[in-house]
C-alpha cells in the first residue's frame, strides 16, 4: 500500500507510490515519447475500450445503455495507478523521529469525452457536462468523513506530467490531510482579513478590474487575472466575482459561464503560444472545519475565496527555485495579458 | 531593472527577470537542444574565451598571469544574465495591495575548471579548489550589509535548467530578503528544538546512522542520507556530522572530506542511473540575525544545521504537486540507497 511520509523539517508530505514503482536503475532511461498514441496502442479512455479501465464510478449515459459499455458522454473511473486508495485505514504512526501513514483516499479520473479529442477540441456543451460532473464528484467525496480535502486538477502535455495520451480528462484526488499549499493560502488570507475585515481575493478582483492591465478575460460571473506575482509566463487565476470559499457549493446556473471563460482564455492563449503544456488546479476551502473553529477555520467563510490556477509549463524550475522557494519569471504578466487580450479568436 | 514581486496570498517572492525577456509569442517555440556545444559555438567558460564574460571578480591564478586572461584554475565572474544586480537600491514599495522592490543583490558564476569538462570529470584536487572558492565567496558576500542570504546551487543538464553547455560551474546568488524555503526549515527546526532542546538534524543523523538503511555514503566529517520523505527518486542530503548552522564558518581542513563524499556519492549514483540531470543546493542560516534575537533567530545557532540537498531530476512535477505542495515519489528511498551503496565504482 502506498505510504504517506512527513518531512520532519518542513512538514511536507510525500507519497511513496509503489503502485508506480520501477527498478532503481530504470530511472536513468529516457522513455521514448510519442506525441499521442503509438502504433497499435489503444486509448483506455475512448468509447469502446471500457474494459481497459477499472469499473466506472458513475457516468452521464444515454438512456438504456449499461455501465462499462459504450453510450456515455462523461465517464468517471478510478485511476489505473491510484496515488491514494479508497480501502484500508490511515494508521498514522511514528518511526523514531519520523511520521507516516497509509495513503488512504480517493483518486478518480473524469473522462470528458467518449471521442479521442484533447481539451482544446471539447465543445462548450461537453465542457459544461464535465464541470457539472466535477461538482457532482466533489459533493459526493465531501460525504466521506475520512477525506479532508479534494484536489481537482488537469495535467496536459508531457512537460506538465500529462503523459502522451491526449484524451481530455480531469483528475480528482481526495486526501486524508489538508494540503500544505492550501494551508499557506488560508494563513495568508486570514492575516489579511485580520487587518482589514475584507477578503483578499475580493479586494484583488476589485483592484485588478479597475487597473485593467492584468485582466485576461471576463464574463458575468468570473474574471481571469494574470497573477501580479506570476511564477510562470501566462500564469492565470480564474476567480468567481461573488465571494465564496467552497467550490462545491457553486450554483449550477453559473457552470456555462465558467466553461465559457476557460474556453475563451485558452483559445486566446493558444493563438499566442500554440498548443501549450499546462497544469490546471482548483483551490477551495477544506471540508472539515466544524471542530473548534480555531486557527484557519475561525473566519474561513469570510476570508477565503475559491479559484482555479492555470499554470502553463513553458519554462523550467531549477536549483534556485528548489533551493529558495522563489520563482523566476522572464515574462511580466502585463505583457502576457496584452498579447493574450489582443489575440483574435 | 529586474523586479521582485510578492504574492499577496502566500508571500512568495517572484523575480520578474526582464534581463531574460523574450516576446510573449516566443514562449511556445521549443528550442532546439544540443547535448553540449553546437557546431561553431564557443563555450564562454573555457580558458582562452575570457573576453566572452564580464570581467572576473576573482580567480585562482598561476603566478604572473593577468585577470581576464588564460592561466587560471577556478574563475569567478558575474552572471551574463544576472537575476539580481549589485547596483541600485531596493526601494521596497507598495502598489495598491501588492508589494514590490527592485532586484538588488549579487549573482556570480564559479567556473570550476579551465577545461571544457563536466562536474563528473573534475579531479578531487579541482573539486577542493572549487569548494574553497565557494567558501571565499560566501564569506565575502556576508560583508555586504544589504545581502541577507546567499544561495549556492548547481543546475546540471537540460531537465534541471542547466542549459546545454556542460562546463562544470556553481552559481552563487545573494538575496536582499530571506528565502521562503529556508524560513520553513528554520521554523521546523525551532519547533523541534522547543520540544526537545536538541537539533533536529543532529537527531536525524544519529537515528539514520543507527538504522543504516538510508545512509548513501559516509566520511569522517559528513554523512549523505537518502531523505526519509524524499520528494524525488535518489534525493540525498549531505550533512556535516558536527553541529553548525553556518556553512561559511566551516573549517578549511574539512573541505577535502566534503569533496570526497560528494564525488563518491555521485560516482555511485551514475553507476546506477547514468549521467543524470540534477539540482544541488546549499541551505545555511541567514546572515543578519543580531537585531533583536526574536522569532527564528532566538535559538538558531543551536537548532539549525547547514546541509546540501542533491535533487536528481528524473520525474516530472505535475498538477498534483503544484496544487497541493505534496510530492509523489515512485521510488522508496531505502531502495534507492540499496542500489547506490551496492554499486561498484
Amino acid at each position: 500500500m502506498p505510504e504517506l511520509r512527513r518531512d520532519p523539517v518542513v512538514g511536507r508530505w510525500v507519497i511513496i507510490s509503489t503502485e508506480r514503482a520501477k527498478r532503481p536503475d530504470q530511472f536513468g532511461q529516457a522513455a521514448a515519447q510519442n506525441e499521442d498514441l503509438g502504433e497499435g496502442e489503444k486509448c483506455p479512455f475512448c468509447e469502446g475500450n471500457e474494459s481497459m479501465t477499472p469499473p466506472e464510478i458513475t457516468a452521464i449515459r444515454h438512456r438504456g445503455t449499461r455501465p462499462n459499455a459504450p453510450g456515455w458522454e462523461v465517464r468517471v473511473i478510478p485511476s489505473i495507478s491510484p496515488l491514494l486508495q479508497i480501502e484500508g485505514s490511515l494508521d498514522r504512526h511514528g518511526h523514531g523521529m519520523y511520521d507516516l501513514m497509509y495513503a488512504r483516499g480517493a483518486h478518480e479520473i473524469i473522462v470528458e469525452s467518449p471521442k479521442h479529442i484533447k481539451e482544446a477540441d471539447l465543445s462548450k456543451e461537453q465542457a459544461i457536462k464535465s464541470f457539472n460532473m466535477i461538482l457532482d464528484r466533489v459533493q459526493d467525496l465531501e460525504k466521506d468523513k475520512d477525506i479532508k480535502y479534494v484536489l481537482v486538477f488537469k495535467n496536459y502535455g508531457e512537460a506538465a506530467g500529462g503523459g502522451h495520451i491526449k484524451h481530455a480528462r480531469t483528475q480528482v484526488i481526495g486526501t486524508p490531510v489538508n494540503l500544505k499549499r492550501v494551508k499557506e493560502e488560508l494563513a495568508g488570507c486570514r492575516v489579511y482579513y485580520g487587518h482589514r475585515e475584507r477578503c483578499l481575493f475580493c479586494d484583488m478582483v476589485k483592484q485588478e478590474l479597475k487597473a485593467g492591465k492584468r485582466v485576461m478575460a471576463e464574463t458575468k460571473h468570473f474574471v481571469a487575472l494574470a497573477a501580479f506575482a506570476s511564477r510562470f509566463p501566462f500564469e492565470t487565476w480564474i476567480i468567481p466575482k461573488q465571494h465564496s470559499c467552497d467550490f462545491y457549493k457553486m450554483e449550477r446556473e453559473k457552470v456555462p459561464d465558467l466553461a465559457e471563460i476557460i474556453m475563451t482564455l485558452s483559445a486566446r492563449m493558444r493563438k499566442v503560444i500554440g498548443d501549450f503544456p499546462f497544469n490546471f488546479v482548483l483551490h477551495t476551502a477544506p471540508f472539515r472545519r466544524d471542530a473548534g473553529k480555531r486557527g484557519y477555520w475561525e473566519t474561513i467563510e469570510h476570508d477565503y475565496h475559491w479559484h482555479f490556477e492555470l499554470l502553463p509549463i513553458l519554462t523550467r524550475v531549477a536549483g534556485f527555485e528548489w533551493g529558495s522557494g522563489f520563482y523566476i519569471n522572464p515574462l511580466p504578466p502585463e505583457d502576457a495579458c496584452k498579447s493574450v487580450t489582443e489575440a483574435k479568436i
